[in-house]
């Protein structure tokens, strides 16, 4: 809902607009004349001029009595003029982007909203951490809206975050503007093991819920691979109304769709489900009006050579999805959902939000408006945007102290033992479990280079308790030397692995010096590093260009100078905490089978 | 928005149904099984159960594991499961039923919901009338809201209301949970002389906009015979979304899609607009999420014997649409509108309204359950409506002395003139004008019965200046007697015409007698009357049966009796007085040119 002021603002605009439209000389600021609408609404394509009076849509059609001497006429004929681009689903910190950098690459491509998810940064930093987003946000041309989370950490008891959201500190968050509503909720993902061992989160869960909705604001869920029972269950824990960006099948959409739940097919750099998904309507026929597009993560490379929400928009038609009706899915269908009534549609009195593109199939994005002014040309942007630095308490979030390589070693009586632990799944965030005889040396396991088993550790890094879990992990092939990072889901505690505790110990003291990052350390040395100072998930520092190119060359040379086997070894990493996906994963706490949410030891006997 | 109270209240259960889902043992309180579910999401008919706990669904699928020892398994199999119809814009006036009444045959015949504008309430009795519909709505198991006027009278200075309201007042509607928001802003469908004439209206009916979305409230437009910047200054006034439920040609409804308004098309008892709007799917292909059907105005006979939006699908579908697209332009598509998250949809946490038929092409009701409860079963209810009887203050409405003939009498100088008048035309709202030379003796004009010309009066009734307009009309070819009604849109004055002064002057003090209705008059004598005590427009004495059944004999009797030649002469009448419909209409303040909203002579010379 719109504040009082601002809406009072709107009406005295549109006053002025209906002057405009029904006096004799009453003209329009701009006029994109000629082009061909994209009606989402209908879905057609026809011949209509797009008429703007300051941030408004004034007229969409025959707009030449519109036209006076000082309009700036803008010929887009030969071209398509569709709703700006809505992301419904995204995280800055994936992309390790402020949100000013990924706006910059974002509008250009053709997305003039986001909903973004702090999941991350409020993990670490709680509602200050929101709060500094929401203050950038602000700051910005482009349309900003935010689903918070209710819950960090999703899983208390098995993972320690920076700071504790529940429905008891919530309210802070939820009356802001920007705040569309509650963000994936992940709390209740594994619905089965929470409903058994962890039942108050469906109780703090549901009084979020109401909090959100007793503001009239919106909540989103998360329910990978819930059928049924369990499904309705989820439903009825998002508060009845919700979406899903964790659907990977045909069937599993079809499921959720029929149900009620909105289908935010997941399309970004690491999961790829939209092609899967889609087939509920290439496939057999389903109206499509629930379906809507996200890319969740995307990372700064991607976002410079592919494009953004157009560039999912290009791959959902070339599985033979009408045009007209994909970009229904990053439009329209996107802001029903949230029941944001100013976006996703040409019509008058609508913000003037809006995509002139040049090859509707290839989505090669021509020009960009944003409220009523153009903002990008060709790939270009033309207007400055202006850059935001965070407040030093968001920046400093690496509270722990060094490391030596004796606090990384695992115990081990005798000369080895049978060990379990994780094994990584190349481009999926889910993983297997492995076990494997370990040898022992001195009373402490040591790395089973040959066969791949490698020491992981994380390690607390919010100034708590400093604790730190031990295994093993397979799949990555590191040969020497070690890696190290902030970023590790949900919590964003330091995660390390290698092929030696030495260079492990020197990748986590890297990461505290450097209040947050990447880093990889061969011999003691640093191979390559990546500053992360916004709570050791993001950069206020480096463009996405520099990021892009810091990313390529770690990835690079973990696999040339480390013999990684594993093209993006940090990303897997990241993953490897995350509670609330199959199968096995650690935290600070130890190692964890999701399924049943019980943590297992890592030595078998 | 729903209330804390009852939201937290819906949060408690929602938390009980989790356990019943999840818990070996726990079980609904209904399954309809076996049925073939219409889900209106997916557009697509497939065998599933559905499950109910308390008044929510619990689940739609294989519900076996849900049926316990004290389940009521209804056996559904061979028929349709639908959600509960949604009517998303009509008057329990054009009834002349009260709510509970209109209900009881409105619930049996599929419809769960409606949206109800109570227009003529409000020019009546202000904002008390349409509180006490809101108390009788309150006491009703479907569910009942309001879009109220923001406006009365809807054209200030050319009629008189019995009470205003405009955004000095309004607020004392807007603020109540069964109030939906503002309902068709006739004020502004006459854009151009009303911009030209009577600017000011434009500003407060922005000003009424501004509280309604303010609180979250939707806004309703009317945007008959509108295009392109006249269209577009519509719908900025009425805060930029917005309906229109006038639409009566094709090109129109297109151009209104196209333009983002919802188009309402009207299949009521008197204006039949789907045929025309539907060809925009049906020979155009658009997509018709945003088509919607409503009644607008349903008389008590046509409920008896057809049904309601049951009947409305049914002539969808008689036009070539798809069955599960007709229902949904009764049940998502009005959700979606109006941002009702509840309704139009089956799917867990969803209150259980929902329609079981017998026969789809034939939208044959056999069962209706609301909220959780089975209402109906084959067309007769199960349940007892209570009976609301209004307050006083709505049934003393017709606040005027008695007229004599003399009162009804135009002056003449000489013995005769050129006069004009109002040409009815059969089954529409809109008329012509004529002129006519009419005789005159003793310094009055007299009836030109043998040439059809009749006296016309509109008499103010709200106890204001007790003003009488006169003029003429033509095409009821009454041959002898008068009528009268207090029907008369928009402000309910009362109207009367006939071949006689004196059966006239009898005519409109029965309805001063009767406080409100129907009077038929010959020689002196009542041929037959109804008593409309609620407002003047609606009982609460007389059951649908009763209503239809006299105002079947006031037709019947009009045309053997009286000679007149227009089937529903009364309905017309109602309509010669509104003044925001072409071309010529009378008030109390005269005879009308409501093109360019002038008063005009009605002697010529």
């Amino acid at each position: 809902m719109m504040r009082s002021g601002s809406l009072a603002k709107r009406m005295i605009r549109y006053r002025r607009m209906i002057d405009h439209l029904l006096t004799e000389g009453g003209f329009a600021d701009i006029v994109l004349a000629g082009g061909e609408v994209v009606n989402v609404i209908t879905r057609e394509i026809y011949r209509a001029d797009v008429a703007i009076k300051e941030e408004y849509i004034l007229l969409v059609g025959d707009c030449r009595a519109l036209i006076g001497p000082s309009t700036n006429v803008i010929d887009v004929s030969g071209t398509y003029v569709a709703p700006g681009f809505i992301d419904s689903h995204m995280h800055f910190e994936s992309a390790m982007l402020s949100i000013s950098e990924f706006s910059r690459l974002s509008i250009a491509s053709g997305t003039t909203t986001l909903i973004a998810d702090p999941h991350e940064i409020a993990n670490v930093v709680g509602i200050a951490g929101v709060n500094a987003m929401l203050d950038e946000a602000a700051t910005l041309p482009n349309r900003v809206l935010f689903t918070v989370p209710c819950l960090t950490p999703d899983v208390p008891g098995f993972e320690t975050a920076g700071a504790e959201i529940s429905s008891r500190n919530l309210d802070a968050l939820l009356g802001h503007p920007l705040v569309q509503g509650i963000g994936e909720m992940q709390g209740f993902s594994n619905v089965r093991p929470v409903f058994a061992r962890m039942p108050g989160i469906i109780d703090d869960l549901l009084a979020s819920v109401h909090q959100a909705k007793a503001l009239g604001k919106t909540v989103e869920g998360n329910a990978p691979d819930l059928f049924g029972a369990d499904l309705a269950a989820h439903i009825l824990a998002c508060g009845g109304s919700t979406s899903c960006h964790e659907t990977t099948a045909k069937a599993e959409c079809i499921e959720k769709l029929r149900a009620g739940v909105t289908v935010f097919m997941r399309e970004g750099s690491t999961q790829k489900n939209m092609a899967a998904c889609i087939t509920a309507v290439t496939e057999e026929g389903l109206d499509s009006r629930n379906l809507v597009l996200v890319s969740d993560d995307m990372v700064a490379d991607d976002l410079l050579r592919l494009g953004h929400m157009n560039e999912l928009i290009r791959r959902t038609i070339a599985q033979g999805v009408d045009p007209v009706e994909a970009i229904q899915m990053a439009t329209i269908n996107a802001a029903r959902h949230f029941g944001l009534s100013d976006v996703g549609v040409l019509a008058p009195g609508k913000p003037a939000d809006l995509v002139v593109i040049s090859d509707l199939r290839a989505m090669r994005v021509a020009a960009v408006v944003m409220g009523g002014v153009p903002v990008a040309k060709d790939g270009d942007l033309l207007i400055r945007i202006p850059r935001y630095v965070y407040p030093e308490s968001v920046k400093t979030t690496v509270k722990r102290r060094p490391v030596k390589p004796d606090d990384l070693r695992l115990a081990c009586r005798g000369d080895g033992a049978t060990v379990r632990g994780i094994t990584v799944i190349a481009d999926q965030n889910l993983t297997d479990e492995f076990t494997a005889r370990c040898s022992a040396a001195g009373g402490w396991f040591v790395p089973a280079v040959d066969q791949d088993v490698l020491p992981i550790v994380v390690a607390e890094r919010h100034g708590r308790d400093g604790r730190i879990a031990k295994s093993f992990v397979k799949g990555l092939g590191l040969q020497q030397g070690a890696l190290a990072l902030s970023v590790g889901h949900d919590t964003h505690n330091i995660v390390a692995c290698g092929a030696s505790y030495e260079d492990m110990a020197v990748a986590i003291n890297r990461v505290i010096a450097m209040q947050g990052g990447i880093a990889m350390i061969a011999d003691g040395k640093v191979v390559g590093d990546l500053r992360l100072p916004i709570a050791g998930l993001m950069t206020d520092e480096l463009t996405a260009e520099e990021v892009a190119e810091r990313l390529q060359s770690l990835d690079r040379k973990a696999r040339d100078e480390m013999g990684c086997t594993l093209h993006a070894p940090f990303m897997h990493l990241s993953f490897l905490t995350l509670v609330t996906s199959p199968r096995r994963k650690i935290t600070d706490r130890g190692l964890i089978d999701t399924e049943n949410l019980q943590f297992i030891d890592t030595v078998c006997d």
